[in-house]
C-alpha cells in the first residue's frame, strides 16, 4: 500500500477505521462517496479485513414506516450487544447526507451511541454510481467491525432492487394504506424479500395486507420450490418497537437457512460480481465521457440531427473508435 | 432497408406511422420499449423523417399537479390546431403502462381524441433503458406528426434531470406545500428548468413559492449571465385550466428566444449524442452480460470475497478480457 497520496493517508485511515475510529470511518466512506481518486487503495486496503458484517437490507415504499423500523431494529439489536452501522440510501437525490439524515428523527435516539454509525448516501458520484459507493461503504463498515450493518432504501424501484441485492437478508417493509404490497410486487421485490414486515399492524387493513403478501407468495416464484427459504411475515408497530424482536429472530431464521444451504457464501459472490461490474461500467462510462464533446462525438450526432446516420450505427461507430484509442 | 426481419414488417409499420396510424405508433413505440431486434432498423427508417417535433418537458415532485398541467396544456394546444404526443416517463417503475395510464383520470379527458397520443413509459428494457428508448419514442411520434411532445417525469431525481434535458423546452411544476421547490433545486432541476410553472397558486404559499425560485435564480447560474434566457415564472391552477394559455406563451417565447441564438440546434446535437452514447454505453453493457455469470466473472468475485483482490483490480481484469474478447 502507498499509503499517501493526495494529502489522504489512507494507510492510517484504515489502520484507524479498523480501530474503531468513528471520524476514520466517516472520512474513508466520504472518499469513496466522491470516486476519490484514493478509491482504489481504499478498496486495496479494506478488501483482506472485510467479510464478517451481516448485512440487513430494508426496503418499502415511503411512508411505510422504514425508518422507525430500521431505529427500532437498532435499538433491538444494540441491546443484545451488537454494534450497528446504518446506511440510509436515497438514489432520488444527488445530494448525500454526511450529516446526520435531517428529519429521521427517531434515528437521533441513536446520534450519542458510540456503538451505533448511521450514514446517509446519495447518487453523488459516477464511476459507477451507488451500486459500486454502497458496496464500498458497506466494506468500511465491515472493517470498522460494525457487527450488523442496515442499509435502508427510499422506495421501490430498479436501484432499490439493485441496493437490497446486495444485503444478506433483505427486508420488505408494507404497511396498510401504502398499495397493499402491490405496488413492491410491481417493482420485483417481492421476489428478492427474505422477510416481509407488515408496520403499522394495528391500523385498519393489516390483516389483508398480511393475506395479500401471501397469495402473492403463492402464485410461485423462487420462494415455491421443494426447499426454498419461505419468507415469513412478521406484523409490527415499530414506533412502539413491537413486534421487532420477532423481526430479529427472522433474520436469525433466515441466517441458519443461509448457512445450511451454502446461500451465505452464494449471495457474496454474487455481490462481489455486481460490484465489479459496476466498477467497469463506470470506467468505461469514464472513458465515453473522454469522448464526450469531442469532435467525433459531435460529428456523429450532427449527423444524426440531419438524418444521415441513425443514432444505433453512430454508437457503433463510436465503440469502433473507443476501441481503437484504448489500443488493444 | 430489410422491411421483414422476425415477422415484424418495419417498412410497412413506418410507412403507417408516418401517415399518422395510430396502431402503428404504438405498435413502434412498444418495439423500441422492449430493445426488439428491428430497434436498430426502426431507427434507421425514422431518422430522415424526424426533427420536426417541439418536445417540452415536465417535472417536479410527485403532487405538484404535473399529470393535471399536463392534461391542461393538451386541452389548450389541441384548440389551438397542434397534434400532441404525451409520453408519461416513471423511472422508479420497472412497468411500462401501454395501456391508458389507469389513474390518470383527467387523461382520460383526451382518449377519444385522435389528435392527441398517450403513453407511459417505464424502465423495462436493457439496451441504454430510458435513456435510449425515450428519445426512440420521441422519434416514432416525431415521424407520425405529432407538432408537440410532452415528455412528462415522475419525481425529480437524477434519471429525471436527464429525460428532462432532451426537451427544447423544459417546465418545471412546483406548488405551495410540496418543499417550495427546494427539492427541485437539490436535484440540480432548477438548472435545466426554462419555464417555472407555480401550480395550484390559489393556494396559501404560492406567492412564497414563487420568490424562494427568485431567489435561487438569483443565486447565480446559467441564466444570470448577460443575454441568457431568463425562466418566466407562470402561476396557474391546472385543475381549472386557468393560467395555462401564459404556460403556452411562455413557451413560445422560449422558442422565439432559442431560434435567435441558434439553441434549437445546440440541444438538438446534444439530445443526439446523449441518445448515441447512451446506447453505446447499452451495449457494453450487453457485453458484460455475456461476461456475467462466465467463469471469469466468478473467479475475480470468489477472489475479492476471499479477500485476496479488491473489485478495482477485479473491473481492470474483467476490462482487459472484454477488449481481447471484442478482438480489435
Amino acid at each position: 500500500m502507498a499509503g499517501s497520496l493526495r494529502n489522504v493517508d489512507v494507510g492510517d485511515l484504515v489502520e484507524r477505521t479498523r480501530a474503531g475510529d468513528i471520524r476514520a470511518v466517516a472520512r474513508l466512506i466520504t472518499l469513496v462517496e466522491n470516486d476519490s481518486p484514493v478509491l482504489r487503495e481504499v478498496a486495496a486496503a479494506l478488501s483482506p479485513h472485510s467479510g464478517r458484517a451481516q448485512v440487513i437490507g430494508l426496503t418499502g415504499a415511503p411512508g411505510v414506516g422504514k425508518s422507525t423500523a430500521t431505529s427500532a431494529l437498532v435499538t433491538t439489536l444494540r441491546a443484545a450487544g451488537s454494534r450497528v452501522g446504518v446506511l440510509a440510501v436515497d438514489p432520488s437525490s444527488p445530494f448525500s447526507g454526511g450529516a446526520l439524515l435531517g428529519d429521521r428523527v427517531r434515528m437521533q435516539d441513536h446520534a450519542t451511541d458510540d456503538g451505533v454509525f448511521i450514514r446517509s448516501m446519495a447518487s453523488r458520484g459516477q464511476l459507477g454510481g451507488l451500486s459500486a459507493a454502497v458496496p464500498q461503504a458497506l466494506r468500511v463498515l465491515d472493517a470498522a467491525g460494525y457487527d450488523i450493518v442496515l442499509v435502508e432504501t427510499v422506495g421501490v424501484g430498479q436501484v432499490e432492487v439493485e441496493i437490497a441485492s446486495l444485503a444478506d437478508t433483505t427486508l420488505l417493509v408494507v404497511a396498510p394504506g401504502f398499495g397493499d404490497g402491490i405496488q413492491a410486487a410491481k417493482a420485483g421485490i417481492i421476489e428478492i424479500a427474505d422477510v416481509f414486515v407488515v408496520n403499522k399492524a394495528d391500523r385498519d387493513g393489516a390483516d389483508q395486507v398480511a393475506r395479500d403478501l401471501r397469495f402473492m407468495q403463492s402464485l410461485g416464484g423462487p420462494h415455491s420450490t421443494a426447499g426454498a427459504w419461505r419468507p415469513p411475515i412478521v406484523k409490527t408497530i415499530a414506533a412502539r418497537n413491537e413486534g421487532i424482536d420477532d423481526v430479529v429472530a427472522a433474520i436469525g431464521k433466515h441466517r441458519e437457512w443461509m448457512q445450511g444451504h451454502g446461500e451465505v457464501a452464494r449471495r457474496r459472490r454474487a455481490r462481489a460480481a455486481s460490484e465489479i461490474e459496476a466498477i467497469a461500467m463506470g470506467e468505461v462510462r469514464l472513458r465515453f465521457a473522454g469522448v464526450h464533446g469531442s469532435a467525433a462525438l459531435d460529428a456523429e450526432a450532427a449527423q444524426v440531427v440531419a438524418g444521415t446516420t441513425d443514432p444505433y450505427s453512430a454508437a457503433a461507430d463510436l465503440l469502433n473508435l473507443l476501441r481503437s484509442r484504448s489500443g488493444a
